[in-house]
């Protein structure tokens, strides 16, 4: 086995698609393709410690590469009878970076290297095609002197335009021969003149400026925040793919293209994907050509496509999984460039997964392993209300499903500025490019004038699960006058579009949407992940409706049943705000007399919805003060309701006022000083519960306590609200099943779990508040500094959205295994914003909890992670 | 060895003092006595684990106890040659209780047990006085019916008063025989009408029914509430001591006193106590007639006077400590009734024990475990004079203590200026904040309406040694008036009021105070602490002043050095608001250019004043708002004086506004979005450092990161910090040893210490916001819902004030096992408010941290306390 560099060609490789981690995803399957008998062209792959060395040691090799790497390109050399920088037949490669995960546009690449004023001539020699050769060269200095040595590209363009502009050409085809020769003039000049140093000529020394650009990108900013977006950690680097060229631009039997070996959009079984003849791969990807559809080609070049279409089956049943490919056609000879898992979208992943089940390919396990469960969203939003009237302002490709509703803003950066302020915005771009990273995320929907369904920003959005209209041809963008021309119809920054990313169409002004119907196959994968699972799964909910839609969801029970916004309706919070100003218990309890009624219905309601399963109720856990008004007008008019003097209402609402709310007087806190507060709750859930249950429904109701930080909080209340409890049903001469437990959300209830599990029948874990407190974070502040945060990697992730397991999960674990050691049945769920991110339902999971519980509309996320984390465990 | 039933008298007992926890206080001192040879009445106790019993068998008792018991009667009657019930020579007892812990007052007792109509007349014959004999049983009546059937002691009394009243009487000392016969003929109607039955005869009866009172008030809600109050826990019950009666009040040759064998305020060696001819105990305890010097006794009763020195001399060298002891002379015959080790004033503890290490009565770590060091306080601060006359005016929190009296101000201006023409000023605020730090410092005293003991106003004060009563609820400020009500009192600015720190009070007028005088012998104890003790002490010191006040209280070092503080003065304040207005880096660059040569200049002198210690120094940690003024005025005068406009001051203060402060952007999070504050702050800590240095002043810096809660965090603001310092020392060439590390305040911190460790060279735990975020409280609001907490025993007591052990010492273990796991030499310390707790500090030490800091006044009592831990352990 080499050490550093893994030749592959002449139908076998020294690599294997299992060497991803040290090959990069790009080499291990180029070997992997040449292994399998597959024209791929031959070539080598530098290998990822090198990238860590090179990170490492202030851009050095480690001792023997240069020697290995030199020994491989005469062994290239040899393979292909070519010589770099032969005047006869010259060896000509591409440099690729290519990672163990997949990094699309983030890396840079140099093509036709190799060549030089004599090679050139080569090259004109082995081709017969004079302009083709002289193109080459003149794309590869303007290649090289961008990537290798940072000389903006745009210096290049202007040379470019400058000389079509002399010769009254308006199409790059238009220049022939001694243009491009003239260019090559030129860019050199412009080279020596920006790095101060001649245009090498060696191609081994343009080799080794080439792969240290490769290494050297690994760390370039828009490298490092695509690996913070996506949460990529843990890999040393990139490998360096070192590739016989093949041309796709050598005339009309060449030709280059990408494709999916099903449709990545839908999932359906069809050959998908677009091809360019006469192009270079990276037209296809800029977008400034649109490309024609695959099955075109069938028609062009029937034997290519039929060798095509048989390569596309053999990847397929090999991998198991659809695959990306790109290729060149280089006059009528078809080589493979690429393969690679193909990115999908949620719905294709969803029934690709189950469509290959049943065609054998894969397991039920391996099909639940295949969607991303983050992604599901996409499916689970909403779309456009179909009976909205709606008025079609565009069509170009659905790059990205799904839909979105937006002020169109026209540049990335105030993409990211608004959206961060809570805007719904639509990026509008003529195209994007891996700069926009940020603007994209920040966005609601896409949308771009040129580009194809393998454009940047068609692959990006699909990654994002952003809703994305590509390539709508009509659009004219002023990106000075931030404006949009549509035919006679202008739009300015700040006015709404919207946008259909499964049909691509683009519509005026705002359009409402509607919830998606979720098709057969995510059911039945759905019904797999059920059987899969270990860890239930239940629903946040407050409302009837919301614990109708849970159950839709396939919720297995409420988790959390939040009282406080009951408290709000108009009629309630009268009632609500007479207990804050009561003067004495006798006129606390009277409004709280009240307020029992309204109570009982509200349970009696969410019981009756959730018959059969469990529900969790929070009792009151805000601060009272929240339930006042604080602009003068309303304290005004809640004065006037109540009867009471302004001042009244101003002097309760400055009493209450607290320095960290957060920290202050709130949940058991407030059950401790005002008993009667819980007694009253209490009174409601068990008076809800046997009025339910006499009507035959069964329920399994969970009083839980909110922020308990001392099991002498726990017994008081606890001991309270089952002496309550215990009195209504011995009254009643009524049997029901109920549970007394508890929030862990402070961190010292955490650390003395097992004295309060010594009275506490169930735990569920408020990860937003313990989140906050753990780090000492309030997440009404953190914006200040967690884009700083973020940036400088000091956090991986917003904590209060992927739980942070080295600190918050290890309260975790310790109020686990603690609460369980003296109740081994203790129940035990969490209930804040993290139940419904994947990563935390793993380790959730892996925890040992019983359940998780998570908004209604992610139950299914939650459902397909905690199968999956079964599955790999 | 008997089994329940421990007989003492005779010269010799079956119990020794040693067997308190089997015998109780009381009975193993009576036994100890006996033994001794000291002049006893005879009697038996019954032991402690007999109460479990009793306890936990619903008032019954194990078996072979009765027989026990009344063989042991039998024993005393032969003793004594008497006989329960007798007409001729009846056998009386007293029943009374005893713990193993004194808990005075808690437990009942009955005396004179044994009479009845017969034996009365027995006590007659014997004593030849009818009138004492009818006198002792109507008392024997009143307690055995009070104490024994929860008679209330109200209705005796009715009688009495009647009775009087119907002869005539005005004193019980006028009653005579037949008056007292028929008050025992009314009190057995009483008790007949009470009870329902007739007053037991038979003194066995009587007797079962005593122990049975006795073993049940054990359990009676007082002595369980002094047990919560005073964390007395894991006894198994009380003991019931029953002892024959001997009586001071048969005559002018009887008598009753209790002594101490040294004096317990200050400590002198003499004998020190008082006594009453012709009285029982209970009347020299009830104060109804004054008792006179026990020196007096010298006079009137040489021999006894001279026995009793002789057993003060024997017990004292026996017990080895001040003994606390009763002695009742009847008719000329002295007996012992009682001996315990003495309670003492902290002044008083400290000379006797260091008196009694020269005398050679015990050694020098014995001598250390007798002062309690949370006294030590009420030695090192001015007291009133004890001779004052005072009139309480208001009740708070004894916020830091020490007495002071002075002119009332308002405002801190207004302190500062009086303060500093040298009047002598209270600053009474609602509460304080950063700003009234110049006026807090001029201050003799200060008084805040609202706020805990860890308010801003409670930690400052504490930190300056200045007196201060905090949280007084019952004051009414006028600002605008200048003027304070209480109840329907006012007082206007420059009115005299007193405040007692130490116990919470406001007094009105001028209370003249004594200053704290600081005996040889403390000074001579504290050198057997510091000889003793494992843990190094160091203070929390800001300025000069403050750092030579902790080395002259013995500190080794500053554990924190706040910088904010510096930058509240007149002329920093300017800068410091520019560099938080400023509108980008080199503006903010340009303002801390400004503060740096003020910042060397702070820290220069401080290390120079902490010559050859360490000084940890913290850096900015409050938010920045903080720093600029929240009324309109100020806002308005800082605006002109820094030639902005009001409204750039007003959007600036709204800009820095947060929901929680406390969770908010400071500390290190500052450092991470504006890298150049710590960056001016480690340049003029290295600068100082090497200007010291250079005058041949020996100085070990520590550079302090507060609120770390990621090891990324700390490693990015480190490396900053260290890069800095190399720069500037390789520059000069000076060599210079510094330590960079960290704040333990955010649970996260805790819980990663491992991974922070890796970078941190010390740790310093910052309990105060340890315990908030541990416990989710908020120290400014916590004052409502404390009270609540303590009362219902939620709290043991104010987390803020004794280092809550189960939840945040349990972070604080993990952080040092987890801490210390990669980095064995890690230094660690404490520098929250709990470092001079003495229970906090026996912790410390027993977690094995290097050190504690606490403010400079309370650094003698950590001192001690650190000797007693680990002489202790």
């Amino acid at each position: 086995m080499p050490e550093h560099v893994f030749f592959f060609g002449g139908g076998e490789a020294e690599g294997t698609a299992k060497a991803r981690e040290n090959l990069g995803g790009k080499g291990a399957n180029l070997a992997e393709m040449t292994n399998l008998g597959i024209p791929v062209p031959p070539g080598f792959t530098i290998s990822t410690p090198v990238c860590k060395y090179f990170t490492d040691h202030e851009g050095s090799y480690p001792d023997g590469l240069e020697a290995e790497v030199e020994a491989t390109i005469k062994r290239l050399e040899g393979v292909m009878g070519a010589k770099f920088g032969d005047n006869e037949n010259p060896l000509l490669v591409s440099v690729r970076s290519g990672a163990a995960v997949s990094m699309p546009g983030m890396m840079d690449t140099v093509l036709n290297l190799g060549l030089n004023d004599e090679s050139v001539q080569g090259l004109i020699r082995k081709s017969g095609q004079e302009r083709f050769a002289w193109d080459s060269y003149r794309r590869f200095v303007n290649m090289f002197g961008d990537v290798v040595m940072d000389v903006d590209h745009e210096h290049f363009e202007t040379i470019l335009t400058g000389l079509k502009n002399e010769v009254g050409a308006t199409q790059d085809t238009e220049l022939d021969t001694p243009h491009l020769q003239e260019l090559v003039k030129r860019y050199k000049s412009l080279y020596k003149e920006k790095t101060g140093e001649e245009f090498p000529t060696n191609p081994i020394d343009q080799l080794w400026r080439a792969v240290g650009a490769v290494f050297k990108s690994w760390n370039i900013p828009r490298a490092i925040k695509y690996r913070q977006l996506n949460s990529i950690t843990g890999l040393l680097g990139t490998a360096v793919n070192v590739q016989v060229m093949v041309f796709g631009n050598m005339g009309n039997t060449s030709g280059t293209g990408v494709a999916f070996t099903r449709n990545p959009s839908d999932g359906t079984q069809e050959f998908y994907g677009e091809y360019l003849m006469n192009a270079q791969g990276e037209d296809v990807v800029a977008g400034i050509r649109t490309p024609r559809p695959i099955k075109d080609l069938a028609d062009g070049m029937p034997k290519v496509y039929d060798e095509l279409i048989g390569i596309k089956n053999r990847l397929e049943k090999h991998y198991r999984d659809v695959q990306d490919v790109e290729f060149t056609i280089q006059e009528g000879k078809l080589y493979m460039l690429q393969t690679r898992s193909g990115k999908r979208t949620a719905q294709a992943a969803v029934k690709i997964a189950v469509d290959m089940v049943k065609e054998g390919l894969i397991d039920k396990n391996t099909a639940l392993l295949r969607v991303d469960a983050g992604l599901l969203d996409t499916l689970l939003h909403p779309g456009f209300d179909p009976k909205a009237e709606k008025e079609l302002l565009a069509s170009g490709l659905p790059a990205s499903p799904g839909a979105a509703t937006g002020k169109i803003v026209f540049n990335a950066d105030d993409a990211e500025r608004l959206g961060n302020e809570g805007e719904a915005v639509l990026l509008v771009r003529n195209e994007t490019s891996p700069e926009d990273i940020g603007g994209m995320h920040a966005a609601r929907g896409i949308l771009t004038a040129t580009g194809g369904m393998t454009s940047h920003a068609a692959v990006v959005a699909r990654g994002m699960g952003t809703c994305c209209v590509a390539g709508c041809g009509s659009l004219r963008i002023d990106y000075k006058k931030k404006t949009l021309i549509v035919g006679d119809r202008t739009f300015k920054e700040g006015d709404f579009l919207s946008l259909d990313g499964s049909a691509g169409e683009v519509y005026v002004g705002q359009v409402p949407t509607v919830p998606p119907a979720l098709s057969e196959d995510f059911g039945e994968l759905m019904g797999w992940a059920d059987d899969a699972r270990r860890l239930r799964v239940r629903a946040n909910a407050d409302t009837p409706e919301d614990a109708r839609k849970a159950r839709e969801n396939g919720a297995e029970g409420i988790g959390l049943c939040r009282t406080e916004h009951m408290f709000f309706d108009a009629d309630r919070i009268v009632a609500m705000r007479e207990m804050i100003l009561a003067n004495n218990l006798k006129e606390r309890e009277a409004a709280l007399g009240k307020l029992l009624p309204m109570q009982v219905e509200d349970f009696a309601a969410i019981f009756e919805a959730m018959e059969g399963l469990p529900v969790t109720i929070r009792l009151l856990d805000p601060p009272l003060h929240e339930f006042l008004p604080h602009e003068d007008s309303s304290q005004q008019e809640m004065a006037d309701s109540m009867g009471v003097s302004l001042q009244v209402v101003q002097d309760k609402v400055r009493s209450l006022h607290e320095s960290n709310p957060m920290l202050g007087h709130r949940g058991c806190r407030l059950g401790v000083t005002y008993p009667e507060i819980y007694e009253m709750q209490a009174k409601a859930i068990i008076e809800a519960a046997c009025r339910v249950q006499e009507k035959g429904i069964k329920i399994f109701p969970e009083i839980m306590i909110p922020l308990i930080g001392t099991s002498q909080e726990f017994n008081i209340l606890a001991t309270q609200i089952r002496n309550v409890a215990e009195a209504m049903l011995k009254e009643k001469g009524i049997k029901l099943d109920y549970l007394v437990g508890t929030m862990i959300e402070i961190p010292r209830a955490a650390l003395t779990a097992a004295e309060i599990a010594e009275n506490a029948e169930f735990f569920s874990f408020g990860t937003n508040d313990l989140t906050q407190l753990t780090y000492g974070y309030s997440r009404d502040d953190i914006n200040r500094f967690l884009p700083d945060y973020l940036d400088q990697k000091i956090l991986p992730e917003d904590p209060f959205q992927v739980m942070d397991q080295a600190g918050v999960g290890k309260l975790v674990s310790i109020a686990v295994k603690d609460g369980r050691s003296g109740r081994p049945n203790l129940k035990i769920g969490i209930c804040g914003e993290h139940g419904g991110d994947p990563k935390s339902v793993t380790f959730c999971h892996h925890e040992g909890l019983d359940y998780v519980s998570c908004s209604p509309f992610r139950v299914p996320i939650a459902r397909l992670a905690a199968a999956q984390a079964q599955i790999q465990s």
